[in-house]
């Protein structure tokens, strides 16, 4: 019989690998990224650049993350038979689930799908950055029966990622605010998506099937899920003088409140949540009117009163995207499609010193039947 | 900083959950599926009665039986999309990818997909029952330029399965030896692909996402992929002579072996092994000819004397596999078929008793820079 001491129902606290990738120091409130922290790389870096730390466990010169950038746009552009297949997919399919399908599907057309050395993954990696963008508008645009969108090299990558879904050039300050938003969603130690990852890629089965797994992770409300739930009760609210009766009818009703609370940080604030605070108030002061942010603040102080939780990310990434302009079925999408990098890292990480997962199981069912 | 007394890597004897679905007792040589021993079971019964077993915790009359097929039946065919989509993949698309990628798709056409309950994902079981047997053959068929195939409902579940892989209606022996051989992959315990389905269904993510992921999970050749492995050394040896220098000049080079030992079983023998080589020497029997048979023990033999390992199932449901006249790529899709039942079963457990699976990480890379 296998020992029961360590049961943790979630496996929660229990230690699942050794990671140089990064770690949530909670009693610091920091968020560790080989070694730096992620607000400050956040505030004063772009996004290719923490996407070149986390590949090459050091940051960029400008010219490291120009080439990179270079790269990744060397790779845009999806497969015929996957924009096909894209088109085949019912209309009213969840975002997260066409995503999913578009990157198992990829998976056919990537000559080194087998070659698991670093270098083959790296350039996959790269492969999936260029082309999930694509995959998250183009799935999307064609459920909704709009002209699918060719990437745009012109552009940076996360101006023709916000162009690839909105259908039109972004401003500075949203193409800016969005590169942000991909930077706080990048890598965030072993959420479940993660974990997927690396469970399946520690079989040796191939990077693209470990991303597969991690968006049908993902999707979960529990998980990824959140941030759209939050957008449609800011929206259920409509004004700032709804949001409180709202809640507390919720509360009552004993529905969980989405965009609160985290495993990890339990009672202490999610500095990623704060980081995406300012950026909102941001984007409010450009269009002059601060009632999104105004409504979010009150259900902040609501909830910190009634259930002492603190906002997590998807709290204030999720009206940020709202006032991109982002149909609220794409935020989980580009959730993943941020965190590709993060998982890529794990992926690499977990096949240069593999354990195959195999947990035990405390059984509880009857024994000694015959049939 | 999180503690790190519970740390092994690939959580190895840790608990991942609790279940009353099955339990590997290696004491006593049992792999116990809800109380009763499998073997017992695959000796006596068949594919359809365990599937039962799985799903409603109790096995079933002759009658129950039987509508649990019709039940099945009823929901043959795929959508005429999916076939499309099927064919849309390249042509040398590994046969697990492709699957994942039906299965990913068909999720868009279940109208109960974000139906939680344990009636509705009763339901789907049931449609992926019926529907995975046509995706692991017409992927296949489709990239071999062949034919698709329709189901035939007037043959039994595994009689339909076995002839739209291989075009022609099987024997009763093949049938029944096929049936076998579902059964004894239809569920054991915790491996990674169950482990992966479990993780994903924690966040509330649907029943095809979950087994999109354990098919992702079971591709790999530390996994699911070993019976194909397996198959391919007995045909590079091809007679019962060069077997023995073959795996010595292997063991020389320090490649791994396939299809022996086992993270559980350690140094005991697998019984779902023991159980296919009867199978493999009755269909020897039928043709007369021993040579497949013999190699396998003469194998057997040479891996206990210089590894002391014991051959795992896949060591001879491989060769079972061939004498059936089953493609070897489709070797592993079969086992993800027949392991639906325990994967979907595994998902609504875990459904039933949720806590998301979130573990933490022991952090060995830097701290404290700044960009």
């Amino acid at each position: 019989m296998a020992t029961v001491q360590n049961f943790t129902p979630g496996l929660e606290g229990i230690i699942a690998c050794d990671t140089a990738i990064s770690f949530l120091d909670v009693e610091h409130e920091e968020i560790v990224i080989r070694g730096y922290d992620l607000i400050e790389i956040s505030k004063k870096l772009k996004y290719l650049d923490l996407v070149y730390l986390l590949l090459e466990s050091r940051l960029p010169s400008d010219e490291e993350r120009d080439n990179l950038e270079r790269e990744i746009k060397a790779e845009y552009g999806l497969p015929e038979n996957v924009l096909a297949i894209l088109k085949l997919l019912p209309r009213q399919m969840d975002a997260m689930d066409a995503l999913r399908t578009g990157i198992s599907a990829l998976a056919g057309f990537d000559p080194e799908l087998e070659d698991h050395s670093p270098e083959a993954n790296r350039r996959k990696t790269i492969r999936l950055l260029a082309r999930i963008p694509a995959i998250v508008a183009n799935s999307y645009r064609a459920g909704q029966n709009l002209p699918l969108l060719e990437d745009r090299p012109e552009l940076s990558y996360s101006a023709n990622f916000l162009y690839l879904i909105t259908g039109t050039t972004p401003g500075e300050l949203e193409a800016s605010i969005f590169d942000q938003s991909l930077m706080v969603y990048s890598e965030h130690e072993m959420p479940n998506s993660t974990f997927t990852a690396r469970v399946i890629a520690s079989t040796l089965s191939d990077i693209y099937g470990a991303v597969t797994g991690a968006t049908a992770s993902l999707k979960g409300k529990l998980h990824g899920g959140a941030n759209e739930a939050v957008m449609r009760m800011l929206l259920e609210a409509g004004t700032e003088h709804k949001i409180e009766p709202l809640i507390m009818e919720k509360l009552r009703n004993k529905e969980r409140i989405m965009g609160f609370g985290h495993r990890v940080y339990m009672k202490k604030a999610d500095p990623r949540a704060l980081f995406m605070k300012e950026a909102l108030l941001k984007l409010c002061d450009e269009i002059g009117n601060w009632e999104l942010y105004d409504m979010c603040v009150i259900g902040e102080e609501v909830i910190k009163r009634e259930k002492k939780l603190y906002p997590n990310l998807d709290y204030y990434a999720a009206p940020v995207y709202f006032l991109l302009g982002i149909p609220i079925d794409l935020y989980t999408p580009i959730f993943l499609s941020a965190r590709t990098i993060g998982l890529c890292s794990h992926v690499m990480e977990q096949i240069g010193n593999n354990r195959l997962f195999r947990p035990r199981v405390q059984y509880t069912g009857p024994r000694n039947l015959h049939p």
